[in-house]
Protein backbone atom coordinates (compact mmCIF):
# COMPACT_ATOMS: atom_id res chain seq x y z
CA UNK A 1 0.00 0.00 0.00
CA UNK A 2 1.96 3.05 -1.21
CA UNK A 3 0.37 4.84 -4.11
CA UNK A 4 3.63 4.56 -6.05
CA UNK A 5 3.85 3.19 -9.51
CA UNK A 6 3.62 -0.40 -9.72
CA UNK A 7 7.12 -1.24 -10.61
CA UNK A 8 8.05 0.44 -7.15
CA UNK A 9 5.36 -1.21 -5.08
CA UNK A 10 6.56 -4.81 -6.50
CA UNK A 11 10.33 -3.73 -5.49
CA UNK A 12 8.90 -2.81 -1.97
CA UNK A 13 7.45 -5.69 -1.73
CA UNK A 14 10.39 -7.53 -2.39
CA UNK A 15 12.84 -5.68 -0.64
CA UNK A 16 10.26 -6.25 2.49
CA UNK A 17 10.92 -10.39 1.97
CA UNK A 18 14.36 -9.46 3.31
CA UNK A 19 15.45 -10.48 7.06
CA UNK A 20 15.55 -7.58 9.02
CA UNK A 21 13.24 -5.16 6.65
CA UNK A 22 9.42 -4.63 7.53
CA UNK A 23 6.94 -2.98 5.21
CA UNK A 24 8.09 0.59 6.14
CA UNK A 25 11.86 0.15 6.30
CA UNK A 26 11.59 -1.22 2.24
CA UNK A 27 9.94 2.03 1.64
CA UNK A 28 12.56 4.24 3.05
CA UNK A 29 15.13 1.75 1.58
CA UNK A 30 13.81 1.44 -2.13
CA UNK A 31 12.87 5.93 -1.64
CA UNK A 32 16.77 6.20 -0.65
CA UNK A 33 17.68 3.56 -3.79
CA UNK A 34 15.71 5.74 -5.76
CA UNK A 35 17.53 9.27 -4.86
CA UNK A 36 20.76 7.21 -5.26
CA UNK A 37 19.63 5.41 -8.58
CA UNK A 38 22.75 6.39 -10.47
CA UNK A 39 25.30 5.90 -7.70
CA UNK A 40 23.94 2.92 -5.60
CA UNK A 41 20.44 1.31 -7.07
CA UNK A 42 22.16 0.35 -10.41
CA UNK A 43 24.86 -1.03 -9.25
CA UNK A 44 23.25 -2.99 -6.61
CA UNK A 45 20.84 -4.49 -9.30
CA UNK A 46 23.38 -5.53 -11.74
CA UNK A 47 25.52 -6.86 -8.23
CA UNK A 48 22.59 -9.05 -7.62
CA UNK A 49 21.73 -10.15 -10.92
CA UNK A 50 25.49 -11.52 -11.18
CA UNK A 51 25.69 -13.42 -7.81
CA UNK A 52 22.19 -14.43 -8.23
CA UNK A 53 23.54 -15.85 -11.80
CA UNK A 54 26.50 -17.31 -10.16
CA UNK A 55 26.43 -18.67 -6.79
CA UNK A 56 26.41 -22.02 -6.06
CA UNK A 57 27.15 -24.55 -2.97
CA UNK A 58 29.76 -26.09 -3.13
CA UNK A 59 29.25 -29.99 -4.05
CA UNK A 60 31.52 -31.40 -1.05
CA UNK A 61 31.00 -29.10 1.90
CA UNK A 62 27.95 -26.28 1.36
CA UNK A 63 29.93 -23.34 1.54
CA UNK A 64 28.21 -20.46 -1.06
CA UNK A 65 31.00 -20.23 -3.74
CA UNK A 66 30.47 -19.90 -7.68
CA UNK A 67 31.81 -22.98 -8.28
CA UNK A 68 30.79 -27.11 -8.13
CA UNK A 69 33.95 -27.12 -5.70
CA UNK A 70 34.96 -24.21 -3.35
CA UNK A 71 38.20 -22.06 -2.91
CA UNK A 72 38.78 -23.62 0.21
CA UNK A 73 37.64 -27.13 -0.69
CA UNK A 74 40.15 -26.54 -3.83
CA UNK A 75 43.13 -25.06 -1.98
CA UNK A 76 45.89 -27.79 -1.25
CA UNK A 77 46.63 -25.48 1.40
CA UNK A 78 43.88 -26.49 3.08
CA UNK A 79 43.95 -30.07 3.00
CA UNK A 80 45.69 -30.18 6.57
CA UNK A 81 43.37 -32.96 7.69
CA UNK A 82 41.20 -31.05 9.84
CA UNK A 83 37.10 -30.68 9.21
CA UNK A 84 35.52 -27.73 10.69
CA UNK A 85 31.80 -28.81 11.52
CA UNK A 86 29.64 -25.27 11.49
CA UNK A 87 25.75 -24.60 11.29
CA UNK A 88 25.71 -22.30 8.41
CA UNK A 89 27.34 -20.73 5.96
CA UNK A 90 27.28 -17.46 7.91
CA UNK A 91 29.45 -19.33 10.23
CA UNK A 92 32.19 -20.52 8.10
CA UNK A 93 32.47 -16.57 6.87
CA UNK A 94 32.58 -15.75 10.70
CA UNK A 95 35.61 -18.06 11.42
CA UNK A 96 37.27 -17.29 8.59
CA UNK A 97 37.13 -13.54 9.36
CA UNK A 98 38.75 -14.81 12.88
CA UNK A 99 41.59 -16.04 10.40
CA UNK A 100 42.63 -19.02 13.08
CA UNK A 101 41.47 -22.00 11.61
CA UNK A 102 43.62 -23.49 8.13
CA UNK A 103 41.87 -26.65 7.53
CA UNK A 104 38.32 -27.22 5.60
CA UNK A 105 34.94 -26.84 6.48
CA UNK A 106 31.70 -28.67 6.14
CA UNK A 107 28.66 -26.44 6.49
CA UNK A 108 25.78 -28.60 8.16
CA UNK A 109 22.60 -26.68 6.87
CA UNK A 110 21.04 -26.15 10.36
CA UNK A 111 21.01 -28.29 13.42
CA UNK A 112 19.21 -31.39 14.82
CA UNK A 113 16.06 -30.59 15.99
CA UNK A 114 13.32 -32.43 17.21
CA UNK A 115 10.46 -29.54 17.13
CA UNK A 116 11.07 -28.82 13.53
CA UNK A 117 11.56 -32.78 12.88
CA UNK A 118 15.01 -32.23 11.55
CA UNK A 119 16.61 -35.12 11.79
CA UNK A 120 20.24 -36.37 10.20
CA UNK A 121 19.01 -36.83 6.70
CA UNK A 122 17.63 -33.33 6.38
CA UNK A 123 21.62 -32.09 7.22
CA UNK A 124 24.42 -32.44 5.18
CA UNK A 125 25.71 -35.34 8.47
CA UNK A 126 26.12 -38.52 5.94
CA UNK A 127 28.01 -36.42 3.35
CA UNK A 128 30.06 -35.67 6.38
CA UNK A 129 31.25 -39.23 7.39
CA UNK A 130 31.62 -39.77 3.27
CA UNK A 131 34.30 -36.89 3.71
CA UNK A 132 35.94 -38.62 7.03
CA UNK A 133 35.84 -41.71 5.43
CA UNK A 134 37.02 -41.06 2.10
CA UNK A 135 39.92 -37.87 2.75
CA UNK A 136 42.43 -37.90 5.50
CA UNK A 137 41.10 -36.83 8.32
CA UNK A 138 42.69 -36.23 11.71
CA UNK A 139 40.50 -34.10 13.58
CA UNK A 140 37.04 -32.57 13.21
CA UNK A 141 36.45 -29.41 15.06
CA UNK A 142 32.83 -28.88 16.16
CA UNK A 143 31.71 -25.29 15.94
CA UNK A 144 28.19 -25.40 16.70
CA UNK A 145 25.94 -23.10 18.45
CA UNK A 146 25.80 -23.26 22.51
CA UNK A 147 22.22 -23.99 22.36
CA UNK A 148 20.74 -27.00 23.02
CA UNK A 149 20.30 -28.00 19.68
CA UNK A 150 24.27 -27.19 18.58
CA UNK A 151 24.81 -29.49 21.53
CA UNK A 152 22.62 -32.00 20.75
CA UNK A 153 23.91 -32.18 17.19
CA UNK A 154 27.47 -31.85 18.37
CA UNK A 155 26.81 -35.19 20.26
CA UNK A 156 25.38 -36.67 17.69
CA UNK A 157 28.06 -36.22 15.18
CA UNK A 158 30.93 -37.22 18.08
CA UNK A 159 28.86 -40.39 18.41
CA UNK A 160 29.55 -41.41 14.62
CA UNK A 161 32.76 -40.54 14.54
CA UNK A 162 34.80 -43.36 16.88
CA UNK A 163 38.04 -43.61 15.15
CA UNK A 164 38.41 -39.80 14.69
CA UNK A 165 39.71 -36.89 17.12
CA UNK A 166 36.49 -34.61 17.62
CA UNK A 167 36.94 -31.21 19.71
CA UNK A 168 34.68 -28.28 20.01
CA UNK A 169 34.93 -25.01 20.74
CA UNK A 170 36.03 -23.64 24.14
CA UNK A 171 33.30 -22.06 26.37
CA UNK A 172 33.71 -19.35 28.66
CA UNK A 173 34.15 -15.87 29.14
CA UNK A 174 33.61 -13.46 25.99
CA UNK A 175 36.97 -11.65 25.20
CA UNK A 176 36.11 -7.88 26.57
CA UNK A 177 33.11 -9.58 28.72
CA UNK A 178 32.58 -8.37 32.28
CA UNK A 179 31.16 -10.87 34.48
CA UNK A 180 28.62 -9.05 35.83
CA UNK A 181 26.97 -9.00 33.06
CA UNK A 182 27.10 -12.70 31.79
CA UNK A 183 24.32 -15.20 32.49
CA UNK A 184 25.03 -17.95 35.26
CA UNK A 185 25.99 -21.11 32.17
CA UNK A 186 28.51 -18.92 31.19
CA UNK A 187 30.13 -18.83 34.46
CA UNK A 188 29.31 -22.09 35.56
CA UNK A 189 30.74 -23.11 32.40
CA UNK A 190 34.38 -21.30 32.74
CA UNK A 191 34.61 -22.09 36.05
CA UNK A 192 34.65 -25.68 35.11
CA UNK A 193 37.37 -25.20 32.20
CA UNK A 194 39.38 -22.80 34.28
CA UNK A 195 43.40 -23.02 33.56
CA UNK A 196 46.82 -22.79 35.08
CA UNK A 197 48.29 -19.40 34.48
CA UNK B 1 35.64 -8.43 5.54
CA UNK B 2 33.74 -11.64 5.34
CA UNK B 3 36.21 -14.41 2.95
CA UNK B 4 33.37 -14.39 0.85
CA UNK B 5 33.43 -14.55 -3.05
CA UNK B 6 34.83 -11.15 -5.05
CA UNK B 7 31.11 -10.66 -5.85
CA UNK B 8 29.27 -11.73 -2.89
CA UNK B 9 31.52 -9.03 -0.59
CA UNK B 10 30.72 -6.44 -3.29
CA UNK B 11 26.94 -7.23 -3.10
CA UNK B 12 27.24 -6.84 0.55
CA UNK B 13 29.00 -4.01 0.95
CA UNK B 14 26.68 -2.37 -1.32
CA UNK B 15 23.69 -3.63 0.50
CA UNK B 16 25.14 -2.61 4.14
CA UNK B 17 24.60 1.35 2.22
CA UNK B 18 21.10 1.09 2.77
CA UNK B 19 19.11 2.93 5.35
CA UNK B 20 18.43 0.21 8.27
CA UNK B 21 20.92 -2.25 7.20
CA UNK B 22 24.75 -2.02 8.37
CA UNK B 23 27.40 -4.84 7.91
CA UNK B 24 26.27 -7.49 9.58
CA UNK B 25 22.06 -7.38 8.42
CA UNK B 26 23.58 -6.78 5.30
CA UNK B 27 25.55 -10.16 5.32
CA UNK B 28 22.84 -12.06 6.75
CA UNK B 29 19.99 -10.03 4.00
CA UNK B 30 22.50 -11.60 1.18
CA UNK B 31 22.76 -15.25 2.55
CA UNK B 32 19.23 -15.05 2.89
CA UNK B 33 18.87 -13.75 -1.14
CA UNK B 34 21.67 -16.66 -2.40
CA UNK B 35 19.23 -19.22 -0.08
CA UNK B 36 16.13 -18.11 -2.06
CA UNK B 37 17.73 -16.90 -5.58
CA UNK B 38 15.34 -18.33 -7.53
CA UNK B 39 11.56 -16.74 -6.20
CA UNK B 40 13.91 -13.25 -4.24
CA UNK B 41 17.22 -12.40 -5.74
CA UNK B 42 16.42 -13.14 -9.65
CA UNK B 43 12.86 -10.94 -8.91
CA UNK B 44 14.61 -8.18 -6.76
CA UNK B 45 17.60 -7.51 -9.25
CA UNK B 46 15.17 -7.17 -12.25
CA UNK B 47 12.64 -5.00 -10.52
CA UNK B 48 15.66 -3.03 -8.93
CA UNK B 49 17.11 -2.66 -12.63
CA UNK B 50 13.82 -1.51 -14.06
CA UNK B 51 13.07 1.09 -11.68
CA UNK B 52 16.64 2.18 -11.60
CA UNK B 53 16.13 2.76 -15.74
CA UNK B 54 12.81 3.98 -15.61
CA UNK B 55 11.92 6.00 -12.25
CA UNK B 56 12.19 9.67 -12.60
CA UNK B 57 10.91 12.67 -10.84
CA UNK B 58 7.96 14.71 -11.53
CA UNK B 59 8.85 18.05 -13.13
CA UNK B 60 6.31 19.91 -11.85
CA UNK B 61 5.34 18.42 -8.14
CA UNK B 62 8.77 16.34 -7.34
CA UNK B 63 7.21 13.29 -6.58
CA UNK B 64 8.89 9.96 -8.03
CA UNK B 65 6.89 8.39 -11.17
CA UNK B 66 7.45 6.75 -14.41
CA UNK B 67 7.04 9.57 -16.64
CA UNK B 68 8.29 13.60 -16.81
CA UNK B 69 5.38 14.64 -15.37
CA UNK B 70 3.93 11.93 -12.59
CA UNK B 71 0.10 10.65 -12.86
CA UNK B 72 -1.27 12.87 -9.86
CA UNK B 73 0.27 16.09 -11.89
CA UNK B 74 -1.80 14.20 -15.07
CA UNK B 75 -5.15 13.44 -13.45
CA UNK B 76 -7.55 15.65 -14.23
CA UNK B 77 -9.56 14.35 -10.96
CA UNK B 78 -6.89 16.29 -8.81
CA UNK B 79 -6.85 19.48 -10.09
CA UNK B 80 -9.18 20.32 -7.99
CA UNK B 81 -7.41 23.94 -6.97
CA UNK B 82 -5.74 22.46 -3.74
CA UNK B 83 -2.16 21.66 -3.47
CA UNK B 84 -0.74 19.56 -0.77
CA UNK B 85 2.84 20.81 0.60
CA UNK B 86 4.71 18.09 1.75
CA UNK B 87 8.82 17.28 2.92
CA UNK B 88 9.34 14.16 1.39
CA UNK B 89 7.81 11.43 -0.95
CA UNK B 90 7.55 9.33 1.34
CA UNK B 91 5.55 11.55 3.01
CA UNK B 92 3.44 11.84 0.15
CA UNK B 93 2.88 7.97 -0.03
CA UNK B 94 1.82 8.41 3.25
CA UNK B 95 -1.17 10.87 2.28
CA UNK B 96 -2.18 8.81 -0.60
CA UNK B 97 -2.32 5.91 1.78
CA UNK B 98 -5.21 7.73 3.59
CA UNK B 99 -6.78 8.24 0.69
CA UNK B 100 -8.47 11.41 1.90
CA UNK B 101 -7.03 14.16 -0.15
CA UNK B 102 -8.21 14.21 -3.78
CA UNK B 103 -5.58 17.50 -5.01
CA UNK B 104 -2.41 17.71 -6.17
CA UNK B 105 1.04 17.49 -4.10
CA UNK B 106 4.04 19.40 -4.11
CA UNK B 107 7.53 18.00 -2.84
CA UNK B 108 10.02 20.63 -1.14
CA UNK B 109 12.67 17.67 -0.69
CA UNK B 110 13.40 19.15 2.86
CA UNK B 111 12.66 21.41 5.32
CA UNK B 112 14.62 24.61 5.81
CA UNK B 113 17.14 24.29 8.13
CA UNK B 114 19.68 27.27 9.37
CA UNK B 115 22.56 24.08 10.71
CA UNK B 116 22.01 22.51 7.68
CA UNK B 117 22.10 25.94 5.74
CA UNK B 118 19.41 24.67 3.50
CA UNK B 119 17.37 27.86 2.39
CA UNK B 120 14.24 28.22 0.13
CA UNK B 121 16.23 27.55 -3.00
CA UNK B 122 18.23 24.46 -2.08
CA UNK B 123 14.28 23.44 -2.02
CA UNK B 124 11.37 23.16 -4.39
CA UNK B 125 9.93 26.64 -3.15
CA UNK B 126 10.37 29.04 -6.01
CA UNK B 127 9.05 26.31 -8.08
CA UNK B 128 5.79 26.19 -5.75
CA UNK B 129 5.12 30.00 -5.82
CA UNK B 130 5.63 29.30 -9.49
CA UNK B 131 2.73 26.77 -9.57
CA UNK B 132 0.14 28.75 -7.10
CA UNK B 133 0.64 31.68 -9.86
CA UNK B 134 0.11 29.99 -12.64
CA UNK B 135 -2.22 26.72 -11.58
CA UNK B 136 -5.93 27.72 -10.12
CA UNK B 137 -4.86 27.01 -6.56
CA UNK B 138 -7.66 28.01 -3.89
CA UNK B 139 -5.59 26.65 -1.05
CA UNK B 140 -2.34 25.41 0.10
CA UNK B 141 -2.31 22.64 2.73
CA UNK B 142 1.27 22.37 4.43
CA UNK B 143 1.68 19.02 5.54
CA UNK B 144 4.99 19.45 7.30
CA UNK B 145 6.68 17.96 10.27
CA UNK B 146 5.89 19.14 13.77
CA UNK B 147 9.11 19.71 14.40
CA UNK B 148 10.91 23.39 14.91
CA UNK B 149 12.33 22.97 10.79
CA UNK B 150 9.35 21.45 9.79
CA UNK B 151 7.53 24.35 11.23
CA UNK B 152 9.44 27.08 10.49
CA UNK B 153 9.29 26.18 6.80
CA UNK B 154 5.15 26.30 7.34
CA UNK B 155 5.66 29.63 8.40
CA UNK B 156 8.18 30.89 5.48
CA UNK B 157 5.77 29.65 3.21
CA UNK B 158 2.67 30.90 4.42
CA UNK B 159 4.09 34.21 4.23
CA UNK B 160 4.92 33.91 0.75
CA UNK B 161 1.58 33.64 -0.44
CA UNK B 162 -0.36 36.51 0.91
CA UNK B 163 -3.56 35.75 -1.29
CA UNK B 164 -4.29 32.29 -0.72
CA UNK B 165 -5.58 30.06 1.96
CA UNK B 166 -2.98 28.32 3.65
CA UNK B 167 -3.71 25.83 6.32
CA UNK B 168 -1.82 23.33 8.01
CA UNK B 169 -2.55 19.50 9.41
CA UNK B 170 -3.97 19.70 12.87
CA UNK B 171 -2.10 18.86 15.80
CA UNK B 172 -3.18 16.86 18.43
CA UNK B 173 -3.93 13.26 19.98
CA UNK B 174 -3.02 10.40 17.19
CA UNK B 175 -6.03 8.27 17.26
CA UNK B 176 -5.32 4.98 19.80
CA UNK B 177 -3.14 7.46 21.75
CA UNK B 178 -3.10 7.56 25.14
CA UNK B 179 -3.06 10.64 27.32
CA UNK B 180 -0.45 9.00 29.67
CA UNK B 181 2.02 8.23 26.94
CA UNK B 182 1.71 11.84 25.07
CA UNK B 183 4.52 14.00 25.84
CA UNK B 184 3.27 17.66 26.93
CA UNK B 185 3.78 19.61 23.97
CA UNK B 186 0.99 17.43 22.32
CA UNK B 187 -1.26 17.24 25.62
CA UNK B 188 -1.11 21.42 25.03
CA UNK B 189 -1.57 21.46 21.42
CA UNK B 190 -4.74 19.63 21.64
CA UNK B 191 -5.79 21.15 25.13
CA UNK B 192 -5.62 24.56 23.06
CA UNK B 193 -7.24 23.19 19.94
CA UNK B 194 -10.17 21.43 21.63
CA UNK B 195 -13.53 21.42 20.06
CA UNK B 196 -17.19 21.57 21.14
CA UNK B 197 -18.65 18.02 20.97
Amino acid sequence: MTDAPKAMTDLIDLMARLPGLGPRSARRAVLHLIKKRGQLMGPLAEAMAQVSATARECLNCGNIGTTDICEICQSEKRGNGMICVVEDVADLWAMERSAQFKGRYHVLGGTLSALDAIGPDELRIPKLLDRIASEQISEVILALSATIDGQTTAHYIADQLPGVTVTSLAQGVPVGGELDYLDDGTITAALKARRAL
